[in-house]
């Protein structure tokens, strides 16, 4: 982890796509002078399960993880998480994390420490409003995942994992291969299957020529067919 | 559904299991002013997916699952509910109810309008701490689901569903049968399976000892045995 120089949050980029979008000025120098801009590479770990909750996450630019212990001590990925994320919510005091997030790719990240966060809570309540918002769009997205989960095929699940991947990495069906950090692995513990299931799939869809993978490289050739899939 | 005279906030039995539990008497005097006692007979439908949100609903009695329409168009349920729990938490304006909610057994709910609550969210912000825990409890649960139904073989899954009843129902595995209003559709519903594959492990379940079911009365005889086929 490498702590980079503090970017302003009054003028930051990504600011509209997180939960400070509508913030006011004052609330906007609070958390900018509060907050530490953190970078952490590729496949390092940003928060570790069971550790105690030490502060909230942002993530400014990258894609990371957030993945438990499932059953049987398997490892299960509940979403990828990228630009304008918030992360680590922390809702009673001293808790744990109950997640893993690590980097799938290079990634920076804002992280304010929890008593600060609070703090701010407690000053500004329409940032309970965003933070509620936040919570019902999780929940809702968690929702559809265990409807997928509890519905689909194995065959189904991976076309969806596909899919979701081209939409985290935006990649474009018309354009060529995209390096998509995310391997047959972690499709596997995203969907609870294994990874030789996974491969057998990617094997029968680069055979009917929706998607071609190399390694770590994915090119999603036609999305209409993907979506007919798990449709 | 059949309108009940209205009890009163301030001395209702129930309101420590629920968001008011610490509300202070100005906000109890509010929200038991605005709200309407309702009773549903079992069966019937208190919200429906598509219909725009009315309101919030606390159940004060019985128990209702709140299920939705998955994929190729089968049914899901997402949760049971009982006595103190929330419904139908809007967070934006001119939303649907994106799921549906039926009365399992005889069950009477609280319910405020739409603008009522929102209008005690905005005056109250202590209102939105407790939504806020609320929706992390709800998030990690469902959280939990998607890994089990992820990760469970069916018979797993089975289990784990006869143990959330047991633990709904509050069955003490030292009493005899208790009628739980869930039948093996519901599930089958739960889980994503079939009614033919619960039945199947039910009878696997009932000649191992575990328990017994008639209908729709359940015995659970042995709950650790139960625990040990999923855990």
């Amino acid at each position: 982890m490498i702590i980079n120089k503090r970017r302003d949050c009054q003028t930051c980029g990504i600011r509209n796509v997180t939960i400070l979008n509508n913030a006011s000025s004052v609330l906007l120098e609070i958390i900018n002078s509060k907050k530490y801009c953190l970078k952490y590479l590729r496949g390092e770990e940003i928060v570790k399960e069971g550790t105690p909750i030490e502060g909230v996450y942002i993530v400014s630019s990258g894609i990371v993880k957030i993945h438990k212990q499932g059953r049987h001590g398997r490892q299960f990925i509940l979403r990828l998480a990228t630009t304008g994320s918030i992360i680590g919510l922390p809702m009673e005091e001293n808790q744990k994390h109950d997640f893993t997030v690590t980097a799938v790719e290079d990634s920076n990240v804002c992280f304010v420490e929890h008593s600060d966060f609070k703090e701010a809570l407690r000053n500004f309540p329409e940032l309970k409003d965003k933070l509620l918002e936040e919570f019902s769009r999780e929940l809702k997205e968690t929702e559809l995942r265990a409807i997928s989960l509890a519905q689909l095929s194995v065959r189904e699940k991976v076309a969806e994992s596909i899919h979701y991947l081209a939409k985290t990495y935006k990649i474009n069906n018309r354009s060529g291969f995209y390096r998509v950090n995310v391997g047959r692995q972690d499709i596997a513990e995203f969907t609870g299957t294994t990874k030789e299931q996974v491969s057998k799939y990617y094997g029968e869809f680069e055979s009917l020529d929706i998607i071609a993978a190399k390694g770590r490289l994915l090119h999603v050739k036609n999305m209409e067919k993907l979506e007919e899939i798990f449709h």
